[in-house]
């Protein structure tokens, strides 16, 4: 298997799956039908892991479902990858968190929790779940707990300190990053988002807040981005699963 | 009594006073030792309440203080205020507030509560604390009681809830602001701090997200500026007096 | 009556009422009209005060109002809130401030004065003066009083005297707050406006220039937000009523 | 044990480590000597794992350690904590890191490797690999990995995808937290570093580049805060023990 | 021939060519179609260069091509330039570069390779890639190298380090200008695209960073400007070919 | 007369006297006390009006007026200059505006106005003024007139618009330019102050508060350039002159 | 006559006319048809000078042509001002200005130039001009003089010379405000100008510019706001006549 | 010869020489005697081009100088580098250049011309110009040629079309980049200057105007930075001599 198909417009790094644990996902915003319909066949062709088109419309995605469902699917642009003869169907698409996928892996025992202050924040949380349940974390969300209201975080305190990891999804100023990294010891992903006006600066300042958060070893990832959030706790869930092999296998070693 | 006193160097409001109810707080820094005595003297001659200086250093203060000081005080500049004949004294300093009064008021029975999340939040509270001190409210303060460690918050919960108003003063992300905001109906003046580094940006990050917080009616005054927060909470409690005034004074009105 | 009531998409806040003497205020944008109804409506019925949605535009509203009328409420959704058998009717709809409401509180005696500049700071104070008059403040209003026609400032000079609490809303460089607040001893609460272009960086220019402000005490709230100011100034009115309660109930304490 | 010890100047947060698997760690700048050493005896007393002061210069700390020594240690001071009776010793020093530690953990299994782009990266690299080791990580750090000298990361490939987890430590355009995300499937934490001029704005320019990293799932943390990323990775850690301890544990949840 | 040609609505600067080696280059957005077709008009009688039309929309270069047409080329308003008599033709447009053009240069002995990261700065590239080989550079590209994948671009090391000059368009962190200023010797000139979202400031952190890069002696041009970047080049070109003549012409100084 | 003296390290431009009607103005920062001193001479002896040092300070200026005093003035370096003969003296150094100045104009009759908001703005008032009455406007200062106290404005109202020109120095929020623009008629050339700690930013805020003004025709100049406000109302009142003497001139034009 | 005109929706500072020169000038953004009416009528009726409406659209404008025009002019809602029984007329729309004005004063003797950089800035240029133009500064304008093209503004320079002031209007990095006031005795104000794309920033880095300038005394307005322009060159054109008058009149004096 | 010599404190990019036609340039700030003496010798003896130490101040260059004397120098520490045998020699230090230098290649026939607006712009140019000698460019300077005497800069029109390549070393605005980049054809590499105050933002200032400069093809390195615009141009020159030797080399390539 060569690392790097070229597809004319853009050139895939099938190396990526055996390197990082996963295929590469699929930016949406910017990418035609065509373009992003021939990325996902060759991605889901060449390599074996779910792959996932991110931020990707409604109607784009229905666009590309079309062209992907098998019935209609041309043989004759089906490559010799290891899942050839295997119909990959049209996919999967989840309008809130604007994701479309193929071949979600199965709930592994990694468990996360995305946690949102508030309703503004749930599309940015949808999509950190949704992420996170198709690369395979036992996912659960809990929205709606502000940090102007505590009572609300207390009354789910031992659900948050049951999670693996957690992702903290909050926009305006962030806070909840601060209080939820005070209550748990597991990984803390905080992601700022883009909603709220006026001192909010498009989430800059919740950004910035988070990085300046008074509880130590809370993470931060680019605004918005659900995405990133769930990628990096699939980056602790790996690690977790090669150190398990690497104690089960005799004479391993990495 | 004319509303302006000119000193050459400077023209004192002295109409200030019964404009607003307090006379002209002086700002230290910036000014010589022989202009401040100036002005300190002026105000002292001239009105009846508190003199303030602020963020004046220990040294310019004990030289203030030394020119002030009554047995040295010069009798041939002696105004004919109205408090003329009664001795003023050298004043008092606060070294951690860095502040320097004269005639404090008596404290009222307005509380207000001061609330700090860390030690390096501690001068800016100290500040807030005394200046609310010397104008007549009955001032209390609670450190230490950052959102990280939620639980030193809510042993407080009760103290929070009893003052007539709050003063939080937090750097880093700010998020205390928030969380008191959440935790009371009382009026919340926020102190943005200016410690952290990095992503606090001196003290506009947490300036920021104060403004954002999810906490409905707290208010922001400058960065560091506990003077502006005890300022702010004076007029809360000058409104009351008024309107109380107001009710005891058959046909009274303002 | 539990203090948490969760509605599937949102988990209401219902002991806020307690805790803070209001219920809960719907922020608008990005809810669907079933979102909002259905707020409104567990928020109607499990709490007793003013229930608002802020920043909803008509189309919205008026189909907000169509589904919360009692002639076509469906009376199986009704819960057994504590004013079950009252009929909430439709709400009202301020257009200017872009306001929808139930229940408003009769206006009490605290006066604020919503003070304005120029015309396009109009929307902003009508925000502020419609929940300002909603949770029960005595609420005026004083338009076109921008700086560089001092005049007109002082000839309303007395009315800003008169207020119990003033809320100044001004964009461009902000100058109205330092005058209003060098003009009045009563709490000024300032808004920071998004209108003007260029140098005025969409209101941030105003925000950071109240806080510079050289009136002493003046506090600030977030750009546009003439919710928070009001918020803030009810926070002040309150504190006045707890502390006159305070005072009239032998061995009373909060 | 109290979760609260109350020392008049600090209020430690005494049930931190049982909440967090660890105790509160100090800050040190604007702390005086007497303070740190009345935290670090609180804490060495009340709590059992290692006690950090983080950002202590080595006259500060020598200051600390002379008055920490148990052959000074005056007798009347000694609380009554779990560990009483055993010396704590002075502490150790590490220059370059800035960090002064008592009872530092052993090395666990889990291994991870700081790594450094340049020369002036070294001192918050090795704040994060002091603080790291300090705490029972396993710890090693690779220098001078520039991405302008690519060669000289490929040759430490290996090494780099043999860590459970890399600490990033970059500044100027922290372009080396996207390459060596792109090399590993471990979680990678980023820390921006503040040298650099002009254009790196003080490290404002490499925390935001990191986010906007094209590297899916690395995260950042505060500027210079090689702390923050030792944290971030000790919550790593620990989610993994937890989990173990569940695996072998029959019945057993959290 | 006068320096400048008046067309009423703009002056030419027709000495632009002797001076600087190229005509003016038309910038598009906010001119009218009769604006446009006047300069190009302008431009192609009285030079004898390229001429370049940027940013322009597909709608309005047709519109342009239609009048400039030599079969409904206006006579009477033809000029008495150099290429009098000689039909100029509609032009040239490259729709993904929003490049129309006439007279390009063939291509000459100066080759310039344009290296994009990925699939959304294509249009940056494009721009640069079309200008560069309309003023007769010896142009190629290569697209999707971005540095996480850090084998993609290891792979095209020898096409890199073969070119005379190299364009680097990149969004996001921008690491892939101090990857490739790493890896070659020839002139590196940095374009910062706006892609991204959040942190990527529409394109400001791309930039700062390509400053901030580590690697030596790499230039940056304005956000998005292809066209500068391929400017840059051409300077760099000419001034080669400036010396060659010089090298080439005996008792020849400039 | 040469345009240009080239002192070797530095270019004097000996036209600007003749286009712009000043000699240039040396900037002290960064500059020798041999170099002043060069530059000094070459000025004082190639051009005839006066020659000003801004932002020196107290120690340099006096090393320089050593240096200049005719008595010691070194005969060789003497040019040929057009007021050769004419000892210029060791120059007059003003502490407060940093400035230090030869051959003043006589005052003539452009009258201009100071006024400057707090004790803080003194310096930056002071260098305007100096600069002005140096350069021939006749110059007043009035002090002390901040916005929030505006009984002191209106109580100087006439002197204001008496004014053939103003230049208003404030700093904080910068309001006082707003406030004064409204009331007069002249030109107001505001100058930010870099005073103020916070929100202030360095003067910045002032800066964009001032162009953000709702006064109209009011101008800014950079902050704390009491010099630039100066030359820009010397400019004013340049203007007026030749008008004059173009009025007086029977055929005379420009 | 009243200072003040009441409409209702706004407060007319008819005043201003007296004290300023020009009645309140008409920001058109946000008003409706019928309030600009109405301020206009207002105007119109109560001052005597030129009125204007700056930023209006062409269908706005029209639609309030139509409501002025005398044919249709409700006589019942004429007022009792000075100019009664006169018809005002429709008013002149100038759609490049974007300005709807009446009773434009005739040109005086005050000439200015309007001189622009390049093609993208002509409306703000236009604007300057038609504002100029309507409160009777004798205006003309040049284009297309951008810093690149030096020879361009050679070829004008003594055009720039015999103005007796210049407004400079230029985006990018507003360069042509130095050079043009490196070459002019006269007032310069610069007008930054929003276009240009990315590092432009939207006018705020020619802004920043221009108040950096290397060339004394240059002053600068908000950006975009050719209207600000004209109007401090109205106020430079006043006070020269204010000084003009003084001279005329015996024992006369302000 | 290994690619990376290993100093335990630094590892050297050896191959860098091959790769990019220079050794590794030393940062000076931050870096001990003893690291820059080792890294110096190990390049001294492993690397045979120049050898630079770039922002050292007087102090630490005179230590390494003594360290590198070859009379005192370590024969033991000596390697087997290809200049073995040959003393090195202390180095040459150029103070205004704050530059320390090894080796300097002599002068080729690509001439560099460093253009400077004022004195305070002199230490940069000064490096740009140091660094560019000492690897081998035909350096010359012109100072003091600020844009607002743009005489200054047609005196010099001539030379500065003369040069291959130009730098332009400018503070405040930064306008003569695009002035001087209208006027040549050659390669123009702008660097912006930190000089200035206020609004001149410490450089950033000049930054964004020199990106957003109206002449095309103008590129920019960080701010201050010299080395880094010679670096540029050393990439330009070698890239003329690289297609030389290609051309000369029957059948060569690269």
């Amino acid at each position: 298997m060569s690392g790097v198909l070229d597809l004319g417009f853009a050139r895939l790094d099938l190396a990526r799956e055996a390197r990082q644990g996963l295929p590469e996902v699929v930016y949406g915003p910017g990418k035609t039908v065509e373009q992003i319909s021939g990325i996902v066949t060759g991605l889901l062709e060449h390599n074996t892991g779910p792959v996932l088109v991110t931020r990707i419309e409604a109607e784009t995605a229905e666009a590309v479902m079309a062209r992907l469902d098998p019935g209609v699917h041309d043989e004759e642009t089906r490559g010799t990858g290891p899942d050839d003869g295997q119909p990959h169907g049209p996919g999967t698409y989840d309008a809130e968190a604007r994701l479309l996928y193929w071949r979600p892996s199965p709930a592994g025992d990694f468990s996360v929790t995305v946690v949102a202050a508030g309703t503004s924040d749930r599309p940015v949380a949808a999509e950190a779940a949704a992420v996170a349940a198709a690369v395979g974390l036992d996912t659960t969300a809990i929205h709606d707990v502000g940090v102007a209201g505590l009572d609300r975080i207390l009354q789910v305190r031992d659900r948050l300190q049951a999670a693996d990891a957690l992702i903290v999804v909050a926009g305006m100023e962030g806070a909840l990053a601060s209080v939820v990294g005070g209550l748990v010891r597991a990984p803390v992903v905080a992601v700022p988002v883009s909603t709220g006006y006026g001192a909010s600066l498009e989430g800059v300042t919740a950004l910035l807040a988070m990085h300046a958060s008074c509880a130590a070893g809370v993470t931060v990832v680019n605004i918005d981005s659900g995405f990133s959030a769930a990628m990096a706790v699939h980056r602790i869930a790996q690690s977790r699963v090669t150190a398990q092999s690497r104690v089960n296998t005799p004479g391993g070693h990495r």
